[in-house]
């Protein structure tokens, strides 16, 4: 990784910006010295917030505008209206190769709507997914797709497999990781038409993937695959309640340590594991949801994070490029074309 | 509830039976006097165990079979070798007015497909629900499908809507229960047809129903509504991505206080609040996913539990029978079927 890579910022998107997002370009920088960032935004904002961050001035360019697209745009309207917005913006310096990645903590609808229309998709992707990762009892877990499709047919779980597969390899560094159908049951008669037909293409096809097969919904947690496919509605609601149960459990066991002073004793004693514990947890070290399958590289960060966490979106950013993520989905698809020509009978249906 | 109640059950069904069923019953009528039990299966290992429990041998009859339905038998097999089987003459005491419920831990399967055949749907109930409940932060929430409909219209999810806020009164005890359809997002315009189509009819229909609208997967465990209505492919998926999470951060927190002296007295010192915790999601005290929308009360156990959460799912039967499920569903139908009237363009699509 000698070489230097750009990334764009929409400097202007997250509850908290701009300043979370200079701030979290600086402690990105901090990680990767041989990044330069290209920030989109009210210059006017940006540049006493870079004034206050020397080295990181000294390796960024701000494009000014001042137009953003808000939370609550209708992602039609942000596509229609929006084109000189920082995320537009942010998103075109892919598509001209000004950056080898784009990351924004705003609008999720809009940035997905832009980033396909500016970036389009890859060649024998139909559509494009979100994927993440969050930990799992045994290391963590890479998802998709997280909500970009709400109805998925067997091609597109396919798609979800290879891509999710080649995320696994190319952020979370793992180096055979093995995937997994979500479904309702393990055996192969169960299910809906899409994952049992997926299924019998990923069995069959001579797919350079560690197929593992269907698993089930206790699984995600577990860890027993690295990858897990999904389609974008169940994808989504699943995230949804494991995020919601995470809550409810820490609110539970705040509870507990309040309800005595033995408890609260307790509390202070163990509150160095404990703080470790919610570190592994921390959903700013998870934070970055990617919109995969597009010719060029989106992040999108949590609207509501910090600085810390839009750090590390941008880190997945770099992972992604400076591992050559889209050079990796091609030459997967291209193999799974020569499988398909070796095994007529397995043609995507 | 001054009347008697019979519940027949399935004696040879789950991992410790007929140990663990005999035990649960004797707990169950600890907690309700006024039942009956009316317990299928193999009399020469039932009666010695009846005889180490005096007070529930007084109120219970055994009707001999030699024959039961394995774990592994597949749900058609059983249905067509199974006719003798305890879990098939179990169900049929119902329908037969012998007794008021069934109640199994065997085969899930098997008793979703005999309890169909030989109960039948209830009048207007295109097809049964799977229903169960569990805790969340507010207080405790009702989900259905979790398994039974792998695909679901949109009719089918306005009758699970129906269902499930009778099951919420009914058993849980709550006035006037809100009821939320599961979605990927808040707004009207997101998800699939069917969940479009139902939220359309909830919110015209003039149903007695305090319909929220639409809730998302963080939803379920904060409690936003009393009863989340999905299909059975999503509800089972979030049902057991949320069974999962519960035991990654259950292992997570038993590491962090292992993970050190001080981490490990402070446990000793927390341990009996950590104990109510454990206790407030213990799922023994959540056992019991009901078949609802048939013409009797069937409840399903789960196959490896102890004689604790059997009597919980005896609970679960008894309470239904005793606050008259059946009758409260088919008067809402009715209910249904007049709002239909005043209202044809909310016609059930």
């Amino acid at each position: 990784m000698a070489d230097r890579l750009t990334i764009a910022l929409d400097a202007m998107g997250g509850d908290a910006a701009p300043e979370m997002v200079v701030l979290g370009a600086d402690l990105a920088r901090e990680r990767f010295p041989n990044v330069d960032f290209l920030l989109f935004g009210d210059e006017a904002k940006l540049t006493p917030l870079l004034d206050k961050c020397g080295e990181l001035r000294a390796v960024s360019t701000v494009r000014h505008t001042s137009e953003f697209v808000s939370n609550e745009e209708k992602p039609s309207h942000a596509l229609r209206a929006g084109k000189g917005s920082s995320m537009r913006l942010a998103i075109e310096a892919v598509r001209d190769h000004e950056a080898e990645g784009v990351v924004s903590a705003g609008n999720t609808g809009a940035l997905m709507a832009m980033a396909k229309v500016v970036l389009r998709t890859l060649p024998g992707i139909d559509r494009p997914a979100m994927v993440s990762y969050f930990p799992s009892i045994r290391s963590e877990t890479v998802m998709l797709d997280l909500g970009a499709n709400i109805e998925c047919n067997s091609t597109n779980l396919v798609q979800f497999a290879i891509m999710g597969e080649v995320f696994a390899r190319t952020v979370i560094g793992l180096e055979k990781p093995s995937v997994g159908l979500l479904n309702v049951g393990e055996e192969e008669l169960k299910g809906n038409d899409a994952v049992k037909a997926a299924h019998a293409i990923l069995r069959q096809a001579r797919l350079p993937i560690r197929f593992h097969g269907f698993i089930e919904g206790d699984d995600i947690a577990r860890g027993t695959v690295d990858v897990v496919v999904t389609d974008g509605f169940t994808g989504n609601i699943a995230l949804k309640s494991i995020e919601g149960t995470v809550k409810l459990f820490s609110q539970f066991l705040s509870e507990a340590f309040k309800s005595s002073w033995a408890a609260n004793i307790g509390y202070l004693l163990a509150r160095r594991a404990l703080n470790k514990l919610r570190m592994r947890v921390d959903p700013r070290r998870y934070n970055g949801a990617v919109f995969v399958g597009l010719n060029g590289i989106a992040v999108k960060s949590h609207g509501g994070t910090d600085a810390l966490g839009f750090a590390t979106a941008i880190g997945v950013a770099v992972d992604m490029a400076a591992n050559g993520f889209l050079d990796k989905i091609k030459a997967e698809m291209e193999s799974l074309d020569a499988a398909r020509l070796e095994h007529p009978k397995a043609a995507v249906s």
